[in-house]
């Protein structure tokens, strides 16, 4: 039976302010990318989070961000290879405390924002990034874009020993090489549901990907990238579920097949 | 043999600025409280300081605090249990990834500055405290001011099934109920260097202290607590640990015999 | 002609989180107390809240907290009256900035949170906060808690030379003594709107208020402070506004009359 | 009779670390750029910065930098004019809040670390720049770097009415253009201190600087960039200093001429 993941971002709440509807859109995902408290969230709302994640058999992934509270971690800091993996082995090990209070296995890591931009096809990154994965939790997968990075990362990480899950983005654009639409540019973002719905569908399906100039990309798709941000994004992730299932496609944590 | 272990803070430095002088009283100690980005230190911080601590053969510690960078977590903060299981439990996961990165185990967590004082025989926090140490690791020891508090500590770590090491502080006057005399207070601090060396012998040989009225307090010593802030300090320490060795007594970090 | 401001917490997004209702609320109040950066805000947000004010008619005020963003400011965190003073008169410069690249005038300093409860009746905060408010700006008022503390304010704020406006809440209890009851208490919120409205219209109309015992508090109330964190918020400052005005009393920034 | 300035980073220290020795070099130097508490200085160290500045007759300047404690402002952070010109308003009304404490004008704002060498050059940024030094208060002076930009920023910065003083690093490599040669290639930086004085002198005296390829560079200078991070440093400062009024230039703040 094909097996895909639902990956989405959760615990981007921090102190007094709310962010995102976790509560509903866990219902429908399979993987979680909690933040780890640089970007966004907090002690507190990492415990929360973890919490609501095993509750609903959700597999549990850290999302490190850069040291940028005010910027959400979207603006470019200029980091030493060193740095970005102090920052990442920190704030993976911070999550992994709160798998360990829960009694959970941290199942994933996949870097949030800037940090994952700038790493996309930037090998010292990759490489920071990986070490501190295998560095701290040798069972841990490192989730990456897929496409054309992928021969690259693979090399990096299975010369570290960790596993890694690449991921497609239904709502964003791709190039006929296989790299994302920079946000920059128009047609970036793919804003028709339907549309990002029926993306969705085939990646899962056939891992396949329609680009700019209208050929046919393929790819590894291990995880689609949801969002729950509000109403309408939690109904177009449990309208993409309810599409694949309905393809008698398996929709469970990558941990389990990766 | 009769054993001590000589624990210190260190790794307070943070981004630009330094703190200490971790390369030259790392020499002398056997335990090392390293400092978690809360109050003091940051990931590269961090990361070299437990390298310091491995290198040297000295156990590493947590050394969680409030999230107050500009008051070096010395000022009371009003948080709720909750928080401060889920601000240790953090901290001590950001310890641990270092270690992992080290190929070390993390030995020990001794709260920092304000978090430490409050807790002193406050039920609640000792039980957030030992909740969030033996959530994230059984095998971590939790370090506590030895004394008045000694029963209570007990049961509660008994309890989660942790271990427990108490300290005591020879430049510290304690009163004759095996109290701390607050720094607020006159002749809180004991200045003489001779004086100080003197108390920690008695310490580490027959586990007595001379409190403010010339009682002879007696309690449970595994480690003492000396400091690396500047040349004399160091001094000290050297000194302490050759009288110490000097009657026979092993120095060794506290995780080889609690 | 009787004049009465209405005084509400603005600008308290931070980043990518938003929160309360600003824009809404602004329509129905004179005076905003707009956060610093400390315990919420950020310079964006407090650029947006400053135009938002001016362009509303809406005095503007700062109100600065403690430098504990995770916590809201809500927390008590000790400090000393030279911190206080220090932070006070940072987050009023950082406020009249902003007042300046808009061209308005900054007309008044209200404590948020922990610094504002902290402070009343403590003759050594209150010192510490005249003295950065009357350092920084001779015009700006000082926005205090009415009643109990009402003779040591004006003291203390007479001889720096500095106006005071006092503050009542229509939706919190008072004792006879003229304190509020602290939140920690039953009964300590009035969460009926209809019995909230009437005793706003009370205060404005008539300086008076009734206690828990019953018993008629008369006090000197300028401002009445209200909330604009949900539509059902704003609907009451809506209803207290109208009520206060079919009264023929003129809701008007409290810096025209104090 | 000629004039020029000494200008000195200062108040970098930070809550409970210490940098820079202020105390020594304050008496050698007549302006100094004081950190505002985003990459270093807190509230505490701004009161008595200023103050100190004050006692010694030393221009008071606000040194704002990137909100980035841990990188020290050093790192290149990707913001946007409107946020630029935020974090510097924001930071220039807290000085001037201290500066409203003590008695004295804001003399001057001068960008620190990546926030200055990003904006060299880059009309966006310095159009953001001026626009907070400009909105904020008209009679402060804008501190740039001299040489190629100098046409720029004069075209700005007398569109928005405020006055510019140009500076010059005596320990710093020039290209015949006027372009500081970047510290990551060899030579960036002159580390013989005799070498550092006489290029002073001949900046001072002559507004002259020997660039990379032997030429001499022709440029406006009113004020020359010190260090007081160390020891040695204060003496090259003092003999700069001696340097130059020995030839009878007057060494005075940069208020008091430009």
């Amino acid at each position: 039976m094909k097996r895909i993941d639902l990956n989405c971002d959760m615990g981007e709440s921090f102190g007094a302010w709310t962010m995102g509807m976790d509560a509903e859109v866990i219902r429908h995902v399979t993987s979680a990318n909690i933040a780890c408290g640089f970007h966004a969230g907090d002690p507190r709302v990492m415990y929360k989070t973890v919490k609501l994640a095993k509750d609903h058999g959700v597999g549990v992934g850290a999302h490190p961000g850069y040291p940028d509270l005010v910027g959400f971690g979207r603006r470019n800091l200029d980091c030493t290879p060193d740095e970005v993996r102090d920052y990442v082995a920190y704030q993976i090990g911070a999550m992994k405390a709160f798998c360990a209070l829960h009694g959970v296995s941290l199942q994933h890591v996949k870097p949030h924002g800037s940090l994952y931009n700038m790493s996309v096809g930037n090998e010292a990154m990759i490489r920071a990034i990986v070490e501190a994965v295998a560095g701290v939790d040798q069972n841990v997968i490192y989730l990456a874009l897929g496409g054309a990075q992928e021969p690259l990362v693979m090399k990096i990480a299975k010369e570290a020993g960790i596993r890694v899950a690449f991921e497609a983005f239904p709502d964003r654009a791709y190039t006929p090489e296989g790299k994302l639409v920079p946000r920059s540019l128009p047609g970036a973002v793919v804003k028709d549901p339907q549309a990002a719905s029926e993306r969705a569908l085939r990646m899962a399906k056939e891992g396949k990907i329609i680009t700019t100039d209208g050929s046919v990309l393929e790819m590894r798709i291990d995880t689609i990238c949801v969002h729950g941000d509000n109403p309408s994004a939690v109904e177009l992730v449990k309208n993409i579920r309810a599409a694949i299932e309905g393809e008698g496609i398996a929709v469970v944590p990558m941990g389990s097949f990766i």
